[in-house]
């Protein structure tokens, strides 16, 4: 451990910020993406190429970890940093997106919520103590209260009733969590996509206090226009001198669009995903390998790319490896989209410490609309 | 392409030998083993790292790769090792073994064999001529003459229709195949488990004379015992200048027992395949990574290997990852066993070339028996 949780900017661009958060495991350069490392592992690459990207940070889901292999388990081995061979800093979620997305059976109360394993069917009950608990024994960084997050479209009532209860589960979970030097505690703002509800949600936060704050319950079906519109409204609310993290998003351009509203930090399963499926994210916009025009094609996905899987293996070659099903492809496609997130995320640091922001969100998107012509 | 293709023995141990084969890409130090790269792709590795494990060469699969993507498709795009970024030695197959396997529908005559993709039911042919066509085409290094590899047990009859066709066959190989500098085609001995048939098609193959000679139809369901008799029968009917390749061979312990009687170069999926099912192999023997006695196990597989998977990971997360099904758990232990293999071969290598080999072998068959306690 290193020293206090903190953070400085160092340069702002209209909302746009940028600077670095320092953890006890290390500094997170901002505007950040962390790659989801679902399973303690993000997902067919190997750890240290993950860092050689330019990744400062992971994200370690609560949820899958709890169930498999165990949170007690983690902590005997060591931590998740020591059991995944990533010693940076990871933020965890506190598993409660996943409970209600994965989970069978579940139910949530006042208490917290309990449901059974996708895995095996077993109970588990996850409070916003034990979530916390669960996030120490990962010897999390960064640690995310427990709340509840609506899928939209849903009801004005059904959004305030768990904004209400994510209100009161981020005091219990603020009461729960043992401040340790370097290790901090995020609050999130619910609210769907009601503006009051939101700027309630952010009030009460603020009013309690924590070490940053992140938005949550967005990028799940909205409109993009829902979702920059509720960043207007909230991002406004939050101390300028806290970090501020936009969970689960998202494509690059929610990403800039985000920065531009002075989001921080981003977390999403895209690129990874994306990346076993056949799908490259590149400066000149998205690549589908799957399509069979690029069977012959000898380019590779982008020869100028600072990444090797990018610039020396061909598009027939990818192509070739996604359809038939090849690990390598998978890996490959990853490591470019990781690669290329990583690259945009260094240049909007650029770009705002630069105050010329503006023109690299509009040089970017005349690059994504290239993608037809490539 | 550097210079024509040669065989240079450097040190004898007994029957045992060490030595290096020139091709137009690079040199391969023997005794060999030949990762298999059947679709393109060593499954689950980066070509660099296969390198950087000590391969001198990989193996291509005509079956896999004439049915996708196509081996006129792989000339265009500049040939195999430009393809799958490997540009050092590749030594293909015939694509006969596979579509005895694999192919749906085969019907095998004097010309050839047809049959039906297993992947998509297309109709193909396969003959001699074609088999070198195709391999010219990929750009192959060392070429392989289409046989007939007979399951066993089989009856003698059969044994030997099988092993006098092959021979017909090597004889249609050779005149197709366009020699270029650098580049071999290597013969084949069949004859199943009968020492005569073996002994003939041995023979018959060094009076045509090829610039290697493999021994096939073994490691296809036999006891080691009798795979070991027919090298016995064989190898020292082969004359010494030329490579020896002992066709899908084999477990660990199986190639040192073949290179002591003289085999020069192997391939076998084993290694890769056994990583893809949480099976590692190390200096300790096999470690079945499925097994719940890992959950809490800290230690890494081999603290002393230079392989990077096998000493920084602990089993707890090696088995965490195979039971997750997670794609890292597939790319570490194909690593490990790649690694463990190219450890092996050096080994055998160091041994034979200071005249050690059987103090070499009784030492790492003692390791291996260490498996239950590690």
């Amino acid at each position: 451990m290193k020293g206090p949780f903190s953070f400085q900017l160092s340069a702002t661009d209209g909302a746009a910020r940028t600077g670095r958060i320092a953890t006890g495991r290390g500094e997170i350069r901002t505007p950040a993406f962390m790659p989801v490392g679902t399973a303690a592992t993000v997902k067919a690459m190997y750890p240290g190429q993950v860092r050689e990207l330019g990744a400062d940070v992971v994200l370690g889901n609560v949820y899958h970890l709890m169930l498999r292999p165990g949170a007690e388990r983690i902590a005997a081995l060591g931590g998740l940093h020591r059991f995944m061979n990533w010693p940076h800093p990871i933020l965890t979620d506190s598993g409660g997106f996943q409970v209600m997305s994965l989970a069978k059976l579940r139910r949530i109360d006042e208490h917290g919520v309990t449901f059974q394993s996708h895995l095996d069917g077993s109970r588990h009950e996850l409070t916003p103590e034990r979530s916390v608990e669960i996030q120490a024994l990962l010897g999390s960084d960064i640690q995310m209260q427990l709340d509840e997050c609506v899928r939209m479209p849903c009801t004005p009532e059904e959004a305030e009733r768990a904004m209400r209860l994510s209100l009161r589960w981020a005091e219990r979970s603020k009461a729960a969590f043992s401040p340790v030097p370097g290790r901090a505690l995020f609050g999130i703002v619910q609210g769907a996509d009601v503006p009051d509800l939101r700027r309630a949600s952010a009030r009460g936060l603020v009013d309690m206090g924590f070490d940053g704050y992140a938005v949550g319950g967005l990028a799940v079906g909205e409109p993009q226009e829902v979702m920059m519109a509720m960043l207007d409204v909230v991002v406004p609310l939050l101390p300028a001198d806290r970090p501020r993290y936009l969970m689960g998003v998202g494509t690059p351009d929610d990403i800039i669009g985000a920065v531009s509203r002075g989001i921080d930090m981003f977390d999403c399963v895209m690129p990874t995903r994306a990346g076993r499926h056949g799908l490259a994210y590149t400066r000149h916009g998205k690549v589908n390998l799957k399509n069979a025009r690029h069977a012959d094609d000898a380019r590779p996905l982008d020869e100028t790319s600072s990444c090797e899987a990018a610039r020396i293996y061909s598009r027939a070659y990818l192509h070739h490896l996604v359809k038939a099903g090849e690990i390598l492809g998978m890996m490959l496609l990853t490591w470019v989209n990781l690669a290329y997130y990583q690259e945009l995320m260094a240049g909007l640091r650029g770009a705002v410490a630069e105050g010329r922001l503006d023109a690299f969100m509009a040089q970017t998107r005349l690059g994504w609309s290239k993608a037809d012509e490539s």
